[in-house]
């Protein structure tokens, strides 16, 4: 872990940021954050997978928002992409920009928050660098995962013919910020809880991941929205994906926040952030993926089909598509 | 190459921005910047090295340094590491916090900078991600590199009876800050040119690093200033190291700039930023190093001894003590 320029401005409170940071140096191959830099060799047969994400104060989440909670979500929304590419995380490294008023106490909980994280997901901070910035908290990650050779997830390899599958329930984190918004007086206080927490941290998909390996042919995560990522699958795949609006699968929470069916489904298909896992694969594999979902604990409902064409559409019982407005768009 | 958030709020201009990257995108691992993740698996029997530094606007650059060289520092300061650690850099991760203000024109011209780095050093953009900030430009790169197996030059190899040498010639940085703050009126313009250029681009010793694997026992490059990076180094080893204010390699323009020789040596040993590899060695590996050095058409030079104690002194040629205050402090 480098402290580039900043150590200069302010020596002993980066130095103390070091040893805050040290403990979560777990893996051998971090050199205890005491180098410049580190080892990420994946173990041999298995390609090393690398993907990066940053979030903003004010941009990605609040500033008053609890540091336990900005650390988990800087994280998992990387954790998440290494899932959806059928990765077990294995790393990362972080680079924070931080504003002068952030002090130890904070970055105290943050920490907190990562080395939680890490227990759940089994990885190590590997180094990263920390600067000062006269502007907004930025932290950027970049995760690195594992994958048998040749074998990671892409968005490319939608096929005709194949089913199209998304893991838990869409449209929770939209709900989650509807009720920050005020919506949702109708709902129990456990519903909102529960609907903000998904909004709040997201929940990565990775026991799901690994095991779509061999049987998914694409996959990623649903962050932009559900209709706007399956777009990027039929957008890179070359294909038409056509989703029905009844088999949406929609949390208890989201449909009581939405009575009205049809609005359901188009707020829920229109949200981002909810880091489920959409991906398609062939009628053949079906039974193999919704057993081994069910080994890790995770639903996967089938919801729609790829057929020849381009671009992407959500149906009604009548087979009439829904118009879906703003698709990835949020208001946050 | 994702658009964590933003794109949402800024859709067109984002996916003009993944557009004006896409062809960084050379290795095939990168997918085009198409999909969420990109591959960076090291060949059979070398480790892949990797390194974190960020640079933000204000505080490691000025906010009208020319485009081109924001991102040939950001991406250079990072490949400095690499070279230092003994590797050959393959690829890296772009994090771009982009201010409103910024422009196509600029991004254009920044890219610019990245493809002709790109084409000195021999690396691809592997991936990262565009986010809107409130706040300044903050640009993190993740840096990989290759290594023989178990290679890789570390901080903490340094033994007693080593020898201590540095790449090309200290304090040029230092010196064209300086000169950008007024000092420097009796230098001719090509010699502020140079040492001003010294600071505003680092140049990474890429092809030395490489040839010191089995010859140097601790390495790292010259970033905090020389003083403070060899007590780095004498940290990590649990040695002592001794330098002779002499045997610095000083450029003709920083004599110049300084020509009282005490001054000169002060200033060049604690200034920042020389990006100069320091590195330890056993005296038998010296005609080696300095074979190599010139295949490699980099100047090496001897300038100190690592004993057994600790801490890192500057030694006159009576061999009293010099006193560097601020080691590693620039005032940037």
């Amino acid at each position: 872990m480098t402290n580039s320029g900043s150590d200069r401005q302010r020596p002993g409170e980066f130095a103390l940021i070091a040893q805050l940071f040290a403990p979560l140096a777990t893996s051998a191959a971090a050199f205890g954050l005491a180098d410049d830099a580190a080892i990420a060799t994946p173990p041999a047969g298995y390609d090393l997978v690398v993907t990066a994400d940053a979030i903003v104060e004010g941009v990605h989440f609040f500033s008053d928002d609890p540091p336990e909670m900005i650390a988990k979500k800087a994280l998992r929304v990387n954790l998440s992409d290494l899932a959806a590419k059928g990765c077990n995380p294995s790393g990362y490294l972080l680079t924070l920009s931080l504003p002068e008023r952030i002090g130890m106490h904070w970055l105290e909980s943050f920490v907190g928050g990562l080395r939680e994280d890490q227990e759940e997901f089994g990885i190590s901070l590997l180094g990263g660098d920390t600067t000062a910035t006269p502007g907004p908290l930025t932290i950027a990650i970049t995760a690195f995962g594992h994958v048998p050779g040749g074998a990671m997830l892409r968005r490319s390899g939608a096929k005709v013919g194949d089913l199209v599958f998304v893991s838990g329930t869409i449209g929770d984190a939209g709900g989650g910020l509807a009720c920050l918004k005020g919506e949702g007086s109708g709902l129990t206080p456990e519903e909102q809880h529960f609907l903000i927490r998904r909004f709040q941290i997201p929940e990565p998909r990775a026991r799901l991941g690994p095991v779509l390996i061999g049987l998914a042919s694409a996959s990623l995560d649903v962050s932009d929205g559900l209709l706007a990522d399956l777009g990027h699958i039929a957008d890179a795949s070359r294909v038409r994906i056509e989703i029905l609006a009844r088999k949406l699968p929609l949390s208890s929470a989201a449909q009581r926040l939405w009575p009205n069916a049809r609005e359901s489904v188009v707020r829920a298909a229109g949200a981002g952030d909810d880091y489920e896992i959409a991906f398609t694969a062939p009628p053949e594999h079906r039974s193999d993926i919704m057993q081994r979902a069910t080994a890790a604990k995770t639903t996967v409902s089938e919801i729609g089909r790829v057929l020849s064409g381009k671009g992407i559409a959500l149906l009604d019982s009548e087979g009439k598509e829904i118009s879906v407005k703003h698709a990835g768009y949020t208001h946050f």
